[in-house]
């Protein structure tokens, strides 16, 4: 057990925009409101899977909404918690431990808030290991843990509780419920016993997060070559590979906001004319050079700023910039059958096999 | 207590589809399921106000959707049980009694079918004395009980339980959840005891629904003017005073569908050149004769066809119908100040202010 405080919150959340592979929401407020928590109630207690007990009822936790909403309309203090509230209501049981359902992006941030304002410990996993936009993307449910029941909770107090067999549709039933809470819910979800949480979750991502955060800075603080750091850091991880995918400068960016997220897809040209064109809905799906498949969803596609290896979110990504695209493997629980079943290509409409990152050159 | 049996259930339907004043669906497809459901299961027993027990636990039930869908989509059996259990097994306690929200069209049917289906006692009572749009506009709400915690079923048996303060964001994100659901919900809400029932329910109105349609059929039998008949025993009842306001051919229909709503305005016109101008939102709102209000919500505006004394809804009108329009008086509970700020014309956005049909030439 570790424990999270202050001096912890910068690096995990440039670790999580990193791993939110251009999605997963700016976790610029939901880290100011978690230092806050963190002010007032204490440090977190950080537990790995090894460490929860069997029995233990774990949330898997988060907030449900439009990133674009999050960073102009600041949750209310009890939003988040009332989620959790709510379904330990609904079970008439208290949850033990909270943890992520997403670790990339801003709601790496929101089981820290929720266990300090809860006084709880939070589980170092989550289901993504990443960002993905639906939330029946989780390595709980492709290994057969129901998101519910789960709870949503508005800004005004307001909570619902909902039953759906199928994740698919409760994330379909979910967001309609959401956009009428003005796109941004509080969710508490996945009720699971510890034993299953060690079945099903990805483990170790907060700290991955920090670890990544930790990596950025050092190399900018020592003026080291940051992809190189990050490489070689990643290689110790159940991540594994990572590598430098193509650097260059943003050539043309087609961008909209369709169904509620942001899809197109960025070309990057590098000097010797070759170019990288990244299709993206949230979050980055697919690179390829030349028509030449270079990285796949569940692999992560990262694009940094060249300079200060500062990951860009889709809606920062703007015509000039100079970037460096990365891309990881994702661990061996993401790519099973089942799990690319949910977020790999065909989870996004795409007709090609995946293919690992490693094996493509 | 009284028995709703088979032979009960035309005479209900028809009595509630003029209840209905044009709005509240077709109660056609949900009298084929009760009929079913008693068939199957027995007659239902049906309590007054009078006879339900001060702490007997009531749920307000029916459906929650677009009736044009409800006409297309037969709704599973197990829907409408499944949102009462839903919210039974969410208070940990099982309703006693099972009463309508709306007398008026096809959820007049609705607590007589899951009375049948669950063997529960049914009361004769609702909270809209006719048929609204929305679910806040019933007396419950009006009188201080709240809509929630309130439970939505769909077809496929899945549940969800809503806690939303203010009844009227309980019907906007509701709705959300209802389209996302296919048009077509079940809904058990306003739980309450039998004490508060007595003070904020419309008693009689399911009793009242098979008086009318007796009344109307027994007219029909036996060749006499349906509408005097109808007016005389109106007399008789809280509702008390009834009229035609005027009988003509329809001769315009303005009629769209928007924001899920049947919203128009239908122009009668008679011999002498006079002219009736009826406003409706799914239900007959205000009737004007010449600039002239006649009578406005939430007083009754009915079209019957004029020689079979049928209620036309207002999907159902057309061009070149004869028609008959009558108003009834809303009892005294629907009439309060603060009943009118909810379902009165401020309800409706129109400007003008209640004037009770009696007072009305």
């Amino acid at each position: 057990m570790i424990q999270i405080g202050l001096d912890d919150l910068d690096d995990i959340a440039l670790g999580a925009t990193f791993l939110g592979t251009g999605g997963g929401g700016d976790p610029y407020i939901a880290t100011l409101m978690t230092r806050r928590a963190i002010e007032s109630h204490g440090p977190v207690s950080m537990l790995s899977l090894d460490e929860v007990s069997d029995d233990a009822l774990v949330f898997a936790c988060g907030n449900m909404g439009a990133p674009t909403v999050a960073i102009e309309k600041i949750m209310a203090a009890e939003q988040p918690p009332a989620a959790v509230l709510a379904l330990e209501a609904y079970l008439g049981r208290p949850a033990d431990v909270l943890m992520a359902f997403e670790a990339g992006g801003s709601n790496s941030m929101m089981p820290i808030y929720n266990a300090a304002m809860l006084g709880k410990p939070m589980l170092d996993a989550d289901g993504m290991g990443r960002a993905f936009p639906e939330m029946q993307m989780v390595t709980f449910s492709v290994y057969g843990v129901s998101g519910s029941p789960f709870a949503l909770a508005s800004e005004h107090g307001e909570t619902v509780i909902l039953n759906i067999e199928d994740d698919k549709r409760a994330e379909y039933i979910g967001r309609g419920i959401v956009i009428r809470m003005g796109a941004r819910s509080a969710k508490a979800s996945y009720p699971m016993d510890g034993k299953t949480a060690r079945r099903v979750a990805i483990p170790g991502t907060t700290s991955l997060c920090q670890a990544i955060g930790a990596n950025l800075r050092a190399s900018r603080a020592r003026r080291r070559d940051p992809f190189a750091a990050l490489i070689e850091m990643l290689a110790g991880t159940h991540y594994g590979h990572a590598k430098v995918l193509f650097t260059g400068k943003v050539t043309d960016l087609i961008r909209e906001t369709r169904d509620g997220w942001a899809i197109g897809k960025v070309v990057i040209a590098d000097p010797a004319g070759e170019t990288l064109e990244i299709e993206f809905q949230n979050e980055f799906l697919a690179a390829r050079q030349g028509g030449r498949l270079r990285a796949i969803v569940p692999d992560l596609i990262c694009i940094l700023d060249s300079e200060m290896a500062e990951p860009i979110t889709t809606e920062r990504l703007r015509y000039g910039q100079r970037v460096t695209v990365m891309a990881v493997s994702a661990p061996p629980i993401m790519r099973t059958d089942a799990a690319l079943a949910v977020f790999g290509p065909a989870g996004f409409r795409m007709d090609e096999a995946f293919v690992p990152v490693e094996k493509l050159d």
